[in-house]
């Protein structure tokens, strides 16, 4: 890539508020870069949709991000990642990265027994895709999954310091007890958010975060392949939003630790194969 | 209308499963009508999404009911109704009823302290319309609204005899502490489904089930307009979805208390003003 090429935006796709953890991570692994994040928030959670809809969802969005002129694709969605990645890097002439690859290489890094356990939502369990993940790093582990559906609700209603949290951590993790397991992967961009809590429940278990471990498989790409800016400071953070709720405002404000001034509101659609946008500016939110 | 037209099938829409607790309740308040019911589970949850986004799926999902030819459309969905519902009965020549007038009217005759609680998604709770439907019918009552988003998940999580559940419900049920309400409108159709949960933490106050409410409406729309049908038994249900998940189906299936055997998918469009769709029969689930 020339000069003019490196200065393109990396975009940061998620269905709703969590995938910011993603592009904080990578914001904080590589400051002078520029992100366009879009959130499809007309459509989450892709956890509970089928197959079919996140995959038409993804194509709609990664079209318009490739509009944007980007220059990597992050999928930040471990939903989208598990169901729709492998069709969607076929399609594309630039790199993606999803969420999933670079958890399962962490966690079969660090874990000793090779037991490890996987927490997400409905959809990225019943997907399988850890497992095929962590197996084709290694398929002498022993994988432990398990659905656990109402983290994200009680993120976004802002519990996490609530008794009902630890009590439902609790109640899903009893699920691990007999499996022995060294290692936790957070199959979900909002986990990030209750790491501590999380801790708190599994004691001494290695947690993998996938939001850390994604921006440094970015990093190290840029480093591979000299996709890095030539030029100083990128512009920040632009973001697109398929819907504006005040909740992605106030969450987004706690992962990103600044306040959040403009976003803008697309509309995208699918049809036939060709995706079409409009752009409204949802205009200053302050 | 003639013979022909009070055989056509009553119009039952939610953005997901829980809009047949109010299609239930009107089969048992009469049982020889035929019901088409739509659940828009593309879009699902409604209550975190905008009003503009809110509106847009409603009436695209309104259109694909006209086009099944139903002689009266029933909101089953407190935030379509209480976003949308005043636009659209202005929009169609058929009958439109919606959950809160009918629960607003209820709560409004069974209080006798005038001191009346509601709680529902934060998109129905935010829009004012219970408070605004309340007033309407009295204005002297006085009006305590809570937003209680984790309730919905807990139940499709199936957690209704979970500790867990009577935790929440306690947390936030202190809202209404100091409040000295006897009546307690359950402005959300799932809610039906932990009645008894909430009236172990609300004690002796009056429950308003809107599910109830809305189906004696509809009796008593029929009864005085001679809407109902003429000829026997109708054909029970039909169901429309814009996405299919198994969680539908088992959730669905305890509400209806009887097997789903088949559902049909639906793409619904809107663009333009004008909604195109496109029918793909999913099949046996059996």
């Amino acid at each position: 890539m020339n000069n003019c090429d490196t200065d393109r935006p990396i975009g940061v796709f998620d269905s709703g508020v969590g995938g910011l953890t993603v592009a904080a991570a990578i914001k904080k692994a590589l400051p002078g870069e520029s992100i366009v994040y879009l959130g499809d928030l007309l459509h989450l959670p892709y956890g509970s949709k089928s197959g079919k809809a996140v995959l038409d969802f993804t194509r709609a969005a990664v079209n318009f991000m490739l509009g944007r002129g980007i220059k990597l694709l992050v999928i930040a969605c471990n939903t989208a990642t598990s169901v729709a990645m492998h069709i969607i890097e076929k399609e594309l002439d630039i790199p993606v990265i999803g969420v999933i690859e670079p958890g399962a290489q962490s966690a079969c890094s660090v874990t000793e027994n090779g037991r490890i356990g996987v927490i997400g939502t409905t959809g990225t369990i019943k997907s399988g895709a850890y497992e095929r993940a962590l197996k084709k790093k290694n398929a002498s582990v022993s994988v432990f999954q398990k659905d656990t559906p109402l983290l994200v609700p009680l993120i976004e209603e802002g519990w996490i310091g609530h008794p009902v949290l630890k009590m439902v951590l609790e109640e899903y993790f009893t699920f691990f007890n007999s499996t022995s397991i060294d290692t936790m992967v957070l199959g979900c961009t909002h986990y990030p958010l209750i790491r501590r809590q999380i801790q708190e429940v599994t004691g001494s278990v290695h947690i993998v975060d996938s939001a850390e471990t994604t921006a440094a498989a970015v990093k190290s790409l840029f480093e591979n392949h000299r996709l890095g800016r030539s030029s100083e400071a990128g512009v920040g953070y632009e973001i697109f939003l398929t819907d504006y709720t005040d909740n992605f405002r106030s969450v987004g404000e706690k992962i990103l630790q600044r306040k959040i001034d403009t976003v803008t509101t697309v509309t995208l659609r699918y049809s036939n194969g060709r995706v079409m946008y409009r752009e409204n500016l949802y205009g200053e939110l302050v």
